[in-house]
């Protein structure tokens, strides 16, 4: 196969996250050819107008002729069924890419493979926006972030360094760990998060007094990956459901801790809990805010200030 | 009293909200004098080295002579203390100037004035940081947000028409409404996001998988608040008590649908409630980012975009 920057990419469905790894290649000097694969036309023709791919071709067996790397840009569930099929036609086809994919949860996707495919290096990107679609797509998405790969005993260490180098070529770290762990981790910190943004949307929209015209700042972010792409969330939903529960019924938890704080005015505990929050929420400023340089500043700041009437 | 841009306007605490309110005055042509009174000097000291405001007084009655307007800017609880005994003060010194103040709550605000004082105007600016303490202050802050003002049948006119004519001046615009709708309606947008944020902030604290080392942009926003000053949490989860827990009590429920959703795998539905959430979302980007000229664009560009792969 090609070395890292020369090597032939094939996207598997071009999206927001897909697109935006295409453009991340190109700006950080691959010169390898970037093509696409996709069931229907129009995103693919606005990918290849914006520059995102070289070329692309509707017919799957024509795409991913010649590939070096496969990379599925699906939604969850479709990725899983392109994992399902491709190796039978990879076989037919006498030829061995690597494949990695961009699904928010790895078990599952894993587990769509039919037989043992030791060039498949899962992995998960964590980036995305609330816009979906290739014309959503920015080369810049991915720097600062954390890229995680779940390979397992059976995964060919030279197809992981590749996709490894892949990622740090475009500004991510790279993080192993299992898919179990992954999918635990990911569920309450990216799953269950969206979970309480559509929650809190769907509470908003069903008020009569439509309190969301009198949000600020903290509504605003607190809703914003409420516009998140329904079919993504959908299949996350449904393919990462007992890791998710779990992490739903962690913060259901809290919440219930909270509102009985509340109901007996135990002022003391709230403000005790308050800034556990808030001093657990600066700890992680900088993982949160990569590419922000003041994040974490207030820590310093805050602990030279002094109180306003409190 | 002096004409708008000319009165001697006296901040009682000066913390992030009320020195921005100062710095903004100031920036937008205001010519009278800027002065404020707090129980301690430090606060105060560094909003006179930053320049947001002109003088400070650490006595009470020293600072309220001569004012033509008394601006609240301290917590909750505080703000309540101060209404309770500043009307009798202002007797002994045989003034009347305008009162307004700055707390996200006002039926219990307003319930801690002994006596009828029209021309005490309660006001609520949508408006915050997770940043705390007047060196946070930033003179746009308000610029394209809602102030909410409560006044009642009590309240003096003319008040209401000065406070509004100060809060348009630094770029608001001003909604009036009773203080009962307001309590409710920020119950929904603002209170009980903060303790959604809480939540889920102390459930990824909990967690042994430390989640949040993984988090990417929807993490960051989801938790940003979390890092919000905690004395004024506690106080206002103190003091909007029944309509917090019936906002909380509404996203509880619907984080239930969720959950029975996901548990039973029911896709369709879940595509339908998400993408309701999405034009929810949507339709309040402009109100949600008021400085953002490119809110609310993402609505046309995706009416013309196709699916990828759904």
């Amino acid at each position: 196969m090609a070395s890292l920057n020369t090597a032939k990419v094939v996207f598997l469905g071009l999206g927001l996250i897909s697109g935006s790894l295409a453009l991340a290649l190109k700006r950080n000097g691959w010169v390898g050819k970037i093509t696409a694969w996709g069931p229907r036309a129009p995103s693919l023709e606005r990918g290849l107008a914006l520059g995102v791919i070289d070329d692309f071709d509707l017919d799957l067996s024509q795409a991913i002729a010649g590939a070096d790397v496969l990379v599925i840009g699906a939604p969850p569930i479709s990725t899983g069924e392109l994992l399902a099929t491709l190796p039978r036609q990879l076989q037919a086809l006498n030829a061995t890419p690597i494949i990695t994919d961009l699904a928010s949860m790895k078990g599952w996707v894993i587990d769509q493979m039919p037989e043992s495919y030791p060039r498949f290096v899962p992995g998960h990107p964590i980036a995305g926006s609330e816009n979906s679609g290739v014309m959503a797509a920015r080369a810049d998405l991915f720097v600062g972030r954390e890229a995680i790969l779940t390979p397992d005993a059976s995964t060919d260490p030279e197809a992981v360094k590749w996709v490894t180098a892949m990622w740090e070529s475009v500004g991510s770290r790279v993080t192993v760990m299992s898919a179990t762990d992954h999918d635990a981790a990911l569920a309450a910190s990216s799953h269950s998060p969206h979970m309480l943004a559509y929650a809190l949307t769907m509470a908003l929209a069903n008020d009569p007094l439509n309190p969301m015209r009198h949000g600020g700042g903290a509504l605003r972010d607190m809703t914003r990956i409420a516009a998140s792409d329904p079919v993504m969330w959908r299949d996350v939903a449904l393919t990462n459901k007992g890791s998710l529960i779990d992490a739903l019924t962690a913060v259901e938890d809290q919440l219930s801790v909270l509102k009985a704080l509340i109901a007996s005015g135990d002022g003391e505990e709230l403000e005790r809990y308050f800034a556990i929050c808030r001093s657990v929420r600066r700890e992680h400023d900088r993982v949160l805010n990569p590419l922000d340089p003041s994040a974490g500043a207030q820590l310093t700041e805050d602990a030279d200030k002094g109180r306003d009437l409190s």
